[in-house]
């Protein structure tokens, strides 16, 4: 299997780590514009082919798959000109820009046939998955209750560098610069967490999204800080939960946990995940009554890379599928579409004459 | 100070012992219509007159204070009645059954420049009045986030009893037999606990209720399990902050929690608190930048009870005030009406012709 | 066919008058409370038997139909009643005080196979008739839109005498007297006449209800004036029509005017009805091009009275039915549980401690 | 005064003809990119100097004002450019294409100290003046209930040509090619017409959009039919006033109307106009009681060219003005969210997993 990687940044070369670990995976050809970046790119994982535009490789021709690690922007036109060619494409999150981008994207695979899936990284934990499986097997119940959120703290603490000085951590809050916030950074793996974990589809949401002043005039150089730092949400899902999901910068205390809990008819579940450790418990049975939590044992789980390459060789389609981050994107442009009337609706008219 | 006990069931003899520790309460008298009851109450405190109605007790006149202990819809009409006879009233909560009545008693109290308190236990909490506190003080800077919830769990398990033969359970889960579900039930108590601790009104609200199949037919004998077993609700304060409050009696693992985090901009909050046992976490200054948690020592509070002592004797009204309770139904209230729009909206048409 | 009248107001003469011009109906009794009105209102139609109670008349049980003409409070257990006992009902709009209570008579009614029908007067507009008659049979194509108003003017002229002054105004205008506003008084007629009129069901709502400061306190005597004066709401079809309906008293130069406008694919209808006069114009056809309207002629059709006589004949239940009548119900609750949440909403918080 | 016409279409000759009829205006330039129509634009005017782009002309310099007749997303970067300048700016409608954009030109017109103004050409009617006039006079009272409507049906009939066959309205049918359908279209004019005939501002707006079926597969050639059709919306204005305001190209009967009724507490007011009709009613004073209209006698007024002329002259800016037009801007912007949040909360979802 002859992997393209489109990209070179830091996420392209966890891409490419990723894939040439696995048997039988060659990482045949790479393309990046920056002649400088695709020499460096190229010899650090020994990529015998190197092009300057995804138009030359496509031209060339000679690679089975794709892992698309563009701007969040350019995942639309350069997938859909790999769906076209008929190649298999793993794509970084979030899928597309928009709702209808995405749905396009995945009609279009589905149609070409191909495999398409979406690097959605926490599910690789074993928590999560773990958690899923006992859901479907009804060890809780039917699911009736929950709470999802993703807690960060980079905009109070210094753990991760300063964000009033540092450019890796200012785009993030300035939407010129292509960044949707909160929402579109973290909140994208929350709500995909939480429902795949309980196996059901969101069908009601209502959101508050919330951007504070955090410099004087909202702006610090070139950045205006205009994007949302804080995002919560009631939900409703197809097999009747009722929750609420978050996703929050000024989380003290929380690096970056997933933290979801899961109340069943028949017992509850605590998810508890980060990039790196994850752990779940739970309470069934006879500890109900005496709401007594046990840790279930985890065993390692097959990652997003492991998925996308057992699905091509399978010639059947895994998960995350292109079409479940449409689904995802729904969500989100349904959040900025509630938020985006509830701004204008409380803003002061602006003239009467 | 002469305070009259309004009812005799088992709350009424929670405030009954309550009072009568305070220096300088005398149990004046007590209302019972219930001849058996009466008498048996009576003896139980040794109170010298005992009345089968308000009215006779009103014509009597020779007490200072009432605690109101009488069923939730009987609170209007017995307060109102205290409040036109210049009585302090000490009522317990729900003040009364929908935000009108309840402004209606505000007002009245205020008019009639008489002490007016409401009995929300839960501000008993040393953890809430330490929290309240430090939020005040800017112990965590300005308040960011924050999620709270009532967790409770007799729905699942039997540690307080079977609700599916138990009337002291099948009554609260009966819109007939005078409940209003979770959320009137404890989602009073999270709504005034969160908003209370960090400060601030809430000025934005949108909720799910949410009532699930428990019975065949959603009866048990005479019960109509009919009213709401959880709610979730987006909450945006006066200061900004964005969060979400929910209340269910699916919550396995929890018995009767009350969780609350508080995220501001110089720091975090962990306030934890059952009826009986309480703790607090900080985590602000050096520590942000390791997520290092620290126990608050917490000391103890007065209570409602001894607040409305004090309150009657300095001659300036204590908190929770009417009005309080007030802007506290108004949420519930708005709760209720925007589920009910939610589900007339929903319904499907039931004849076009 | 025997009739019972269960009521003696005028809108019960009016009944009693439809029904004996009948042919084949007896009005075999009545039912009043009230001593004296009870004796002249039997004299006054020559009803041979005369109840103090419901109770009374349905123990000697000699008769078949009943036409329900009481309070719209009264609606509800009398029917209930009626129905149990077997006995066909034509009852006065609303059909009840809420949506439950009105689909738990559709659906007693229907479990009993008796005729249950709701006098909706202006299904007596032959013009209303021959619109949805035009509509279905495909004249203007498929409905596009529409613009529906109620349309009167008491609250600004004297034509109808001076509501200031007099008590058959000034109830309408409080709710502890008994009413719903002009959404529950006429909002009720054009809902149901501008969605029979296009032959389809309501499928989503959004509402705005407002009571206008009309004297100093909002109060004249004994009367709260709190009751809505003007209603607007977008509604939006099952045939996937979008449209306005709209209800007011403050209509000047209409004093009380029905106007429906429906625009399909291949013309347009201008529907105009009032108590005693009415008309329809057509705009189709080669006319389309030169917005010629043409007068539809019309001629007399069934009333109401006669409609219900001719169904209890044949045994076939006919329409406005109770189940019609509990989907108007559903459109007004949602109405009125959108202007709650909405107000509720925007009320300013009560207090913060 | 020294114009520069910004343009060379239909709407630009409009503007060329409009200016040079006013006394003391000379057309001292005009910019078209395109060589050809470039010298046919300024031969048909006679203007003295022609330039390929806005920044040639700005380089040059000699011009007070500008008529900037450009495509709707243009009017942002131009106006900005020439506002930069210290141009007097008289924009077509809309503004800008957003809010946020229009919002940014009105205060950096305000900043700059020029004049700005907005080309809503139906501020031209005498009929629409003169209600204004009217309701700023108390004719009719205080305004209590409205209906505002602006009809077209050229999706009916061809008395406009056939738009299934002519890309003059395809074009408007698809939001590829520039099209923000009926609502930015007119609904851009009968929001702006409602809110200004009763001098008060839009404070609250519920709306509803449709996009019908035309053709199948909803494209003709390379036009998506994609906007919207008909828009209807409640509105309540800042005087209390609660009405509907809806805007369709299927309205049958009506050529290009713009229909407002307006009730207030002592009258009530019938607007009518097209682009070369219009008329007003009123029904006032002793009138009311037999609903009686009268016909009022309407005088020309003045155009808005001739208000953009005069406003240069006296160097006080005139209406509509920038700021009013992004206020209008910010009524469509929270419809079309309002409706993007309807439609995705009403999609299905995509996939599970």
């Amino acid at each position: 299997m002859r992997v393209l990687i489109l990209g070179s940044g830091s996420m392209a070369e966890q891409h490419a780590r990723s894939f040439m670990a696995e048997e039988g995976v060659l990482l045949a050809a790479a393309v990046e514009p920056n002649a400088e970046r695709r020499a460096v790119f190229g010899a650090m994982f020994e990529i015998p082919k190197l092009f300057a535009s995804l138009d030359e490789a496509l031209a060339w021709g000679e690679f089975d798959a794709c892992a698309n690690v563009t701007p969040d922007a350019v995942h639309h036109p350069t997938t859909m000109a790999l769906l076209a060619a008929g190649k298999h494409v793993f794509c970084e999150k979030p899928l597309a820009t928009s709702y209808p981008l995405a749905i396009e994207m995945a009609e279009a695979a589905e149609k070409r046939g191909v495999i398409n899936m979406v690097n959605f990284t926490y599910r690789n934990s074993p928590a999560l998955q773990r958690a899923h499986a006992l859901v479907e097997a009804g060890a809780i119940g039917e699911v009736r209750h929950f709470d999802a959120a993703y807690l960060q703290s980079w905009l109070v603490g210094k753990h991760w560098g300063d964000w009033r000085t540092e450019s890796r951590w200012l785009w993030r809050l300035s939407e010129k610069h292509g960044s949707k916030g909160v929402l579109g950074d973290v909140g994208v793996h929350i709500v995909d967490f939480a429902s795949f974990a309980m196996a059901s589809d969101i069908v009601g949401v209502e959101s508050r999204l919330r951007t504070f002043a955090k410099a004087p005039g909202d702006k610090i150089g070139d950045y205006t800080l205009d994007v949302n730092d804080s995002v919560v949400m009631t939900a409703e899902l197809a097999n009747g939960a009722l929750g609420t999901i978050s996703a929050t910068r000024y989380a003290t205390g929380h690096a970056n946990d997933l933290v979801l809990n899961i109340y069943g008819t028949e017992g509850a579940l605590e998810v508890r995940t980060t990039a790196r450790e994850w752990s779940l418990r739970i309470c069934a049975g006879a500890d109900i009554d005496t709401q007594t939590w046990q840790e279930v044992p985890l065993e390692p789980v097959a990652t997003t890379y492991q998925r996308f390459v057992a699905a091509v060789k399978s010639g059947e389609n895994g998960v995350p599928s292109f079409r479940r981050a449409a689904e995802i994107q729904r969500i989100l442009d349904l959040c900025f579409a509630q938020d985006e009337a509830r701004r204008l609706a409380a803003a002061a008219p602006a003239a009467t004459a």
